[in-house]
């Protein structure tokens, strides 16, 4: 399992390079797949446009479980809400003896926190709004809690074509317990050419353009701009004299 | 500012050894600079045992104020817990025309998560147990909050020679919600020649071996392990139907 980052082969570890240059045949979503064509020359490579993931990741087993070294593509950083775990519930299944070695990528909190300057400096909490395998409940619990005790809020599957309205109640949410003039940045394709990156602040998130391929980053209570970026100091004392 | 990942030039991206080779200088701590030596032959090399990160950043920046091309290497993610929004607060107050650029590199929850399987699949909650620049009382309350609504737990910086009662603090709060058999992952050194990986329970937790190096991951309440490796799946109704 290779996580191939945000994008281009810029981003990409020589750890998964070689895992796939290693690889007697590379499986992946075509979008991933095509980012990367320096890294697929005189390969085999099973190319999905339309198979779901679930169904990658019965083929890839299926292949390895024949003695091949399979490569599966994850853009992103597999294990984070991303593959790792379904190759293992699969292997579990269908395959118990095929070996896994995940192969960490830049996730999206990665290279979105480093567009957007240092807002990650101190506690966040990471969360999906995604309810298509999670009940609404339990995410706006999360929300609720995340936002009581102050952690700077990493938002992944922010909206949809269909699902509009979990961004709104989590900016309801977090104004219940922070300013208006809080902090957000929006993240969309990261790195990639039609990458987009806004600050606003989270009294004006619902006006912002945010969509499926965004992230969106809502600042604790000590976060500030400065000049264009988003920095969450590390420290709520600033005990570390700076210019003196 | 240039992140360099969990260690060894594996794991380092081509837009980080690119933004080496373009510097005039590289300034950083000893212990990373020697793990990327291939990096730095023919450079300027600017490495400091003793130096605090406040120092090696205001030098940084007082060299790149100069008009040169700085590269500050940081191991890890420098946007996560790292130097990104110091190097950000040295500029605003000293040199403010300094152009500063975040590299992303691998963070410890990139590498550990890899290394432990597929631990953060759904959503989670990473906290740092150093109470130097952040007071006890909120570390306890975000580690209630995240506890309560069942975040998988990314615990930074758990222990230190003379702070060791943090810790058990946090595995005392997430029994409070969770039962004694919840999985949990340590990875020290994760990559490096002394890489230990420990897969123990949350009971257990205050019997295993944790160090200034090491990454905690607490498991949320559907997290399983299996053949020494550790399952958070990624959602609560397990729609995506395997092995069908």
């Amino acid at each position: 399992m290779v996580g191939t980052g945000p994008g281009s082969i810029d981003h990409i570890t020589p750890q998964a390079v070689n895992a796939i240059a290693a690889a007697d045949i590379v499986v992946g979503y075509k979008t991933y797949l095509d980012l990367i064509p320096q890294l697929l020359e005189g390969k085999e490579v099973l190319s999905s446009q339309m198979m779901q993931e679930v169904d990658r990741c019965r083929k890839a087993v299926e292949l390895a479980d024949t003695g091949k070294k399979v490569a599966l593509i994850c853009g992103g950083d597999p294990g984070i809400y991303a593959m790792a775990g379904l190759i293992y519930e699969v292997v579990m299944e269908n395959a118990p003896k095929v070996k896994v070695e995940i192969i960490p990528g830049l996730a999206a909190l990665n290279s979105c926190a480093a567009r957007l300057g240092a807002p990650l400096m101190h506690d966040f909490a990471a969360i999906s709004l995604s309810d298509l395998l999670t009940p609404m409940a339990l995410i706006e619990k999360r929300l609720d809690a995340a936002a009581m005790a102050d952690f700077v809020l990493v938002i992944y599957n922010p909206k949809s074509k269909k699902r509009t309205s979990q961004l709104l109640k989590a900016q309801e949410i977090a104004l219940k317990y922070r300013k208006a003039d809080t902090p957000v940045g929006i993240v969309t394709a990261a790195t990639r050419e039609n990458e987009t990156i806004v600050l606003t602040t989270l009294g004006e998130l619902d006006k912002a353009e945010v969509g499926m391929q965004s992230t969106v980053i809502i600042g604790n209570s000590t976060t500030f701009t400065w000049q264009g970026v988003m920095i969450t100091p590390r420290g709520y004392h600033n005990k570390y004299k700076i210019g003196e």
